[in-house]
């Protein structure tokens, strides 16, 4: 049997092996709430990184944050028809603001206390925000609306798995209203690259951009446009979406203007989101069967320190080491912020507290003991290689070379990623061919496929629970090319897969 | 009449005054959801300047951040008695999980889907946390939990008022665990600390340190803690507490450790918050009958340049001046991080971009038009001085003044509130002198009074609307001194006020 941190093994059984990942990473947990889950400080932590790099970059592209009600009245769900049939399902429903202890001292809602109009707890917050833009937006010169929001949101979701799909979960949703139809497809695609480059850049993780088909569609939207990865089981991973919504919601809550002219127009809205899925798409991606393994951009320490003594004596010596080397590191900037380093001085076996680095995916792992100290080395491990795959480094100089290390381990992990995706993702040209490469019962890969609309409920696509992803953006039909599913002229060339 | 931004005044009208101050900042505004408010960007840019600070200051304190759920099981309010009683009262309800279209088609809950168990939306987290920590700690080793969360939180308000009061709003909540009970209260004074050194360096809003009185506390805590402001109309507000919780939540929940001997003990716990209140606090102390005033280092703005030309010739000229002295400023450091600057170049008239900069609270007002431009000078209005009483500077040298500038306002902002609360704090020594005191409908002031417990509910607080506000930390009792409202033995000196 493999000697492995994790078990059961990626190859054993997939989905347990993400549970145990999250387990020994302590990154979260189920709670006692049905669906809900708490983020431990290590995923919180991670979370934090997320939020801050997509906050500047919001921030960058003109946008600034507000913060809208929790609650939603029912009748502000009713105003977009296919938004109350895509939302309505699953929701929370608040219909008493009071408890009272019933004969028996239980606690129970006070009858007394029912709310004339019952609220709901956000699933998202198009209708409660466009009733405040409604009476933001008079002019051409109220617009554009460039807002985001970072919240909680809830949707009643019978089989959860965390942070893939929790009843409860943490989002930002970007609203914004324009003039134009042009103006709001531009912010929707501009968004959608945000969401692709940070993906990319920051969480190593390949995403294939396109437009949603039309079942695919956020509830009310004219068009969504979304980024999808691949996992490592071969299945894909919605990981953001952006809506161009036409005049659907701006309709339904009542968001005019007067134009230069002073004639009045209806605006144009878009809404934008992504959530703590990420991390689940973040662990899927690249962390291996030794557990959790972080790009050095998203994890909340970069460097950990493992001092090595044998005695009190050795230990003095040892940890004050330690201290000058995470000093060095600290002054020292990665990915313009400084290196982040912690030092393990738990009195706890050494073995023990390195592979409790491993599973948590710290980069970068430095042993110092007194064989170091006296060459002026250290000896480092690095996550994205084996755990005896260790390296001696200058104590003097690991500080300055630490950055190179970080920002190649981070280009490595995508390389690796994106060849997976890669190898991964086929051509099909049947339904034959279709039926054999998701046959798999774990993923299959991406399969890029001449459509037609007339596919959409296609029986061989609930059978195999296939689903469209997205139409890739720049991707073009072949002339003469037929939908492998009806036939009929091609209209579209959809990435289809497995997903989450 | 006088020429003032804001109508009503302060003297003719504090809470319409309040919130005028709020409309003309653009602060926030009620929502459709009763109770329920909107923060808008320029607020949230407060209240995330806010979090910045104060979540560097608990994770320099040892926290660290995490996410618990929203909704928390009836069963578990019930755990601890005092603490029921104190919340139970003013909750949001979650019965059901679906919605469904009746006859007439509206959406209603749909009976089949009502909850076993309802749920209610967190007042505060204790209970649910709890719940999570007992399952984390086993041993002492395990020891202390040092957490803290971001959060929204509900509480159903009859009377709301924005940011003082609302039935939902932003705050952290830590919660800590620990092994002893001295180490427990030692969490809870750093806490206080942390919020009281908060309260003055940054928001420039001096605060009196102090333990409740037993009537204050909150529900199930042992001693509660508070940081007691006095705002312009002389009522305080309890900006923030630190609550000493003993072994009450941590029996309630079952929070136990095996000590080093291997005996099971039951933990000690503590909980601290402060919330989007302090922005109701921090306009109350500072802003002016023409309008909001922010001490800089919570501005989201330290610098608004205004650009003054007449003709297109002028504009260019004068713009590419202004983006020079944002560069500059940007390039220098107020407070460990870049000044903060915009340039408002709307086409609008140079009066009303003053005066919304003035109204906003913008902490500097920077002209810069053809003169200047000849002369190689700015025009500086300062926010904490008249709105004529505009400066010249070298514009070459101004980002390095600015620095200065700013330092000095942040100051002066602390001294005159710190003015004037020790202008309205009194020693009372008879009942008599109490009623003059607080006979004034608005405020009176910090009354420092002789107190017993045998005062708790005396008619004469209920008649005036004064409570006690804390007995500050270090106050003594005269020897032979008698509560003023008993006449019985003093047992502490209480700080008395009407308050929000």
């Amino acid at each position: 049997m493999a000697d492995t941190a994790i078990k059961p093994t990626r190859q054993e059984n997939y989905p347990e092996w993400y549970q145990e990942v999250i387990k020994a990473a302590d990154l979260a947990e189920n709670s006692p709430v049905r669906g809900c889950m708490v983020i431990k400080p290590w995923g919180y932590a991670v979370w934090e990184a997320m939020q801050r790099d997509l906050d500047d970059r919001f921030k960058a592209t003109g946008h600034v944050n507000a913060y809208f009600p929790l609650l939603i009245p029912l009748s502000f769900l009713e105003q977009e028809a296919e938004h109350v049939e895509g939302f309505a399902k699953e929701c929370a429903v608040v219909t008493h603001h009071r408890l009272k202890a019933n004969s028996e001292g239980k606690l129970v809602p006070d009858p007394a206390s029912a709310l004339e109009e019952p609220l709901v707890i956000r699933p998202t917050s198009e209708t409660i925000i466009g009733h405040m833009y409604a009476k933001w937006v008079q002019s051409y010169r109220d617009l554009p609306i460039l807002m985001n929001q970072w919240a909680n949101v809830m949707r009643w979701e019978m089989r959860t798995r965390l942070f893939l799909r929790t009843a409860e979960f943490l989002w930002q949703e970007g609203h914004t209203v324009h003039a134009t139809a042009q103006e709001a497809v531009d912010e929707t695609l501009k968004m959608l690259d945000v969401y692709a480059d940070f993906a990319e850049t920051v969480m190593a993780m390949p995403v294939i951009k396109g437009m949603k088909t039309p079942d695919e569609r956020f509830p009310g939207a004219v068009d969504t446009y979304t980024i999808e990865a691949l996992m490592q089981d071969r299945k894909a991973l919605q990981a953001g979406t952006s809506h161009f919504l036409g005049q659907n919601f701006a309709k339904a809550s009542g968001i005019k203007f007067l134009n230069p002219k002073g004639e009045q127009e209806i605006a144009w809205t878009t809404s934008w989101g992504v959530s703590t899925r990420l991390i689940g798409g973040l662990i899927m991606t690249h962390s291996d069967d030794d557990g959790l393994v972080l790009p050095p951009r998203l994890a909340p320490e970069h460097v950990r320190i493992l001092p090595i003594y044998k005695n009190d004596q050795e230990r003095a010596a040892i940890l004050e080491a330690c201290d000058r080397l995470a000093k060095d590191l600290r002054a020292t900037t990665y990915a313009g912020a400084p290196i982040r380093v912690k030092i393990d001085d738990r009195d706890l076996r050494g073995g023990e507290k390195s592979w409790q680095a491993i599973k948590q995916g710290v980069p970068l792992r430095v042993e110092m003991g007194p064989r170091d100290l006296a060459q002026g080395s250290v000896f480092v491990g690095r996550r994205d290689q084996g755990h005896k795959d260790k390296k001696s480094f200058a104590a003097a100089t690991f500080a300055q070379e630490a950055v190179g290390v970080l920002t190649e381990i981070q280009s490595q992990l995508l390389k690796k990623a994106t060849a997976h995706r890669d190898q991964n993702t086929v051509e099909i040209e049947s339904l034959k061919d279709f039926e054999s490469f998701f046959a798999d019962e774990h993923g299959g890969g991406f399969a890029r496929v001449a459509w037609s609309k007339g596919a959409i409920g296609h029986e061989t696509l609930a059978r195999l629970k296939v689903t469209p992803r997205c139409i890739p953006l720049g991707s073009t039909v072949e002339p003469g090319a037929k939908c492998i599913f009806t036939g009929a002229p091609a209209e579209a060339t959809v990435l289809f897969a497995k997903s989450y």
